[in-house]
């Protein structure tokens, strides 16, 4: 493997993290807080160390997925230790387990907190809590991507290994302008946001927060009862972008150059809005009785179901609350996620779709075993390659998902708390049920199953392969061998 | 579709049912219980009615896969409410739905009972639960390629619509010696453990009713406490027998030909142990200090990971009040199931393997891109297509059960006794935990949660497509088609 090309993208990532480690530091300034400067002596030393290891420029840029794989791992990994140490230190989390977690939760767009009291933090942490959410929502190395001068062609694999979805299309022909694009559309539409909150006197530090929150389908709050005591208003301005931020970003690259009415035909779109629809419609029913009027419960309905399905994890309501029929509606949006191509996590609206039709092809094989009909995704068939990978996705994450209930549950939790722990950190969604409920955090859990959900945020944030490349021996292997011939 | 050729199956299947009843009569008879005059009455309409349909001999005997699923499912729709009917008519369950969930539990070898006080239930009754295990165990269809001269060639599709497991295997290439040979020794087995248990000192119709269970891997006991008053004699008897059911019967057809090396070598089989020696080992670590001895805790880890594996459901303590530990690897073996082969439930072991060496195919394929290496088991390279329908085969069966969870959650109970259902009755194992923990029943469900979980137990039986099949609008069009043609 191309070691060094690997180390040279984490270089990058971590000299980039120095510069955005600057942003808290400025919140900092503003409010007059002294852990700025925890915040300062991070950023320095993450852009020296950066540096350091960038000024090795590799011989060989040949980039593999394989070491696309490992670098955007290894990216990750060190991107969450050193976003955790000023958090750390400030005093805010003095846990380094808990600011990692907190941390990783942040990056992956999870929004899990191991926090009781979140008010109490300063305002530069909350700050930078929700900023790495917005880091995470589009992707660090997309943004890497975006900026940085990289080996020609070859570097679609890093993007290939960040990127949610069963398959990345290229946007334009060079990865670089469709990485320029996507990170546009991104800024224009969390600004949008942010000014519809400010509009609705939401004050400007919560209006930042929030937004980098919705856009990065992260979750954290400024509140400890995230977002309940927020106006009407502000709860349905985050619906609908909590919703838009859902959407595949090939839908807006397709309206942005005119092509309204192809955007408008994507299955994978039109199944999320969907199932939108239907899940509130099921919670509306079910709720109609429990609170006073329909604009309310649509209101809550529409809220809790856009903040699942799409990830984030705000919550309006207490919805641990609600009866077992939306509660396991809830669960079930946890797994689907958004669309591909979307900040947003969960195993993804296409691919479900995909898995779905693959069981409808079943059937009919029965029916006509002689018939070769592809499954097909907008109107065009769907390659055997991509349905098979979708297949071993999905079997991958169950046993993950297993594995991980099975790891946590030696702590002794009760089995709805375990199941949904791991379902909303593997998601990337945040609140789960019971001990875990949008009300309650994940400090309950101990040391062990803190990092086994920790891995499983990264794994869910990187979909699975590249995290668990990392950890397969084989690969270690391969690692060392480049070492040896050196 | 060869609709007659579908019906003359379905007419020998009502007239074996009618041919079985008159056991329970015997049963009656000899315990001089009125109960069987109902089941006679009942065993003679079905030899009527079968006979009836018999007599037109189909004139085309073509007989394709998807005709021999609609067969098979029609058959085990026709066998459960014939069988539930005598139950019913007799007072013992006199409730058709209670009947008839009862009596698809029995066939299916599931085991799940709507019942709070077996012991007051008629003898004829308890016998005809239990041999219902017995029946549903190896097949029914299975039995009737032993006996019924049907179509050359084309009963292998009866038998893969029946059988558990990824791919049929014929033993010897006639169909009907291979059905014969697997009876003969499912027989032989049975025979063991009965004269085992009497030899035990339990009473004659105990030792029966308990055989039938083991054998089938169905789970229904003659007890209210199932297992937990027996000897510990017993208990390790009905153990072993439990495993020794759940092992593919290839393996013992290997035996019996002397090829015992090549049958200790089969790795579902050696899986299986495996994972037998590991469950019960972190059991005993789990339960040392909560039981007396050693030796007991052994004894009720053994009967408890043989039971739930093997998916016949008998239980010697409540392992619903053991720790989360325990009772997530009891979940987690509901699953996985028995052997592919065997008369066990479950998604079985082989398809663990295969999907497993899948997931390590697809993190070597990130490391060698152009490797074409295939899965292998038993030293043979498993063909793609095997691969593509067990990845199909998991998929479905995860959909199938979220959406019976989210039907049965309409009902309010809490989440781990609604997943735990589903589990054990899509398994095919009995018990749940909770709500339906081993010393609780499913009358706790309503009328429509308990047609959902009787489809479960049939899908999860018959391997999920045949009876999709059954259910699946294009499926119906064609049996039509064939009306209209004629």
């Amino acid at each position: 493997m191309n070691r060094s090309m690997i180390l040279y993208v984490v270089g990058h990532v971590v000299m980039l993290e120095g510069v955005m480690l600057l942003l808290p530091c400025l919140v900092s300034l503003i409010y007059q807080e002294s852990e700025g400067i925890d915040y300062l002596v991070m950023a320095v030393i993450c852009m020296l160390l950066g540096a350091i290891i960038v000024k090795h420029k590799p011989k060989v840029n040949v980039f593999y997925l394989k070491e696309g794989c490992i670098a955007t791992a290894l990216s990750w990994i060190a991107l969450s230790i050193f976003g955790a140490l000023p958090m750390c230190i400030s005093g805010d989390i003095p846990s380094f387990t808990d600011a990692l977690f907190e941390t990783i939760s942040g990056f992956t767009t999870t929004g899990a907190s191991i926090l009781n009291d979140v008010e109490a933090l300063s305002r530069t942490t909350l700050f930078w809590r929700s900023f790495t959410h917005w880091i995470g929502g589009m992707g660090v190395l997309v943004f890497l991507l975006a900026v940085l001068p990289l080996s020609g062609g070859s570097n679609i694999n890093l993007m290939k290994a960040e990127s949610p979805g069963p398959s990345v299309g290229k946007l334009v022909p060079k990865i670089k302008y469709t990485a320029r694009i996507l990170y546009v559309i991104y800024i224009v539409l969390t600004a949008i946001e942010i000014i519809l909150l400010i509009a609705g006197k939401m004050p400007v530090f919560h209006a930042f927060c929030t937004g980098f929150g919705t856009a990065g389908t992260g979750g954290f709050g400024t509140k400890n009862d995230s977002f309940a005591s927020f106006s009407p208003y502000l709860q349905w301005v985050v619906t609908i972008f909590m919703i838009l931020f859902g959407v595949n970003f090939n839908a807006y690259y397709l309206i942005l150059f005119g092509n309204i009415k192809k955007a408008l035909k994507m299955d994978e779109v039109r199944t999320y809005f969907l199932i939108i629809v239907a899940a509130i419609a099921v919670l509306v029913l079910n709720l109609i009785h429990t609170m006073d009027g329909f604009w309310t419960v649509l209101r809550h309905a529409s809220f809790q179901v856009a903040s699942i399905i799409t990830t984030t994890g705000f919550s309006s309501v207490d919805f641990d609350l609600w009866n077992q029929t939306c509660r396991t509606i809830l669960v079930i949006l946890m797994f689907i996620g958004a669309c591909a191509g979307s900040t947003g996590g969960g195993i993804k609206v296409s691919r479900f779709i995909i898995v779905v039709k693959s069981v409808i092809k079943e059937l009919n094989s029965y029916l006509h075993p002689k018939s070769i009909k592809k499954i097909k995704m907008d109107g065009k068939p769907v390659e055997h390659e991509v349905v098979r990978a979708v297949n071993v996705y999905f079997i991958t994450f169950i046993i993950l998902f297993t594995t991980s209930v099975l790891l946590i549950s030696f702590e002794g939790k009760d089995m709805t708390s375990n199941f949904t722990a791991v379902a909303a950190t593997i998601n990337n969604i945040g609140p789960g049920l019971e001990l875990v409920g949008p009300t309650k955090n994940f400090n309950v859990y101990g040391t062990f199953s803190k990092y086994v959900l920790m891995f499983d945020m990264l794994a869910g944030r990187l979909e699975l392969f590249p995290l668990l490349l990392l950890f397969y021996p084989p690969a270690w292997k391969e690692l060392l061998a480049v070492r040896r011939r050196k």
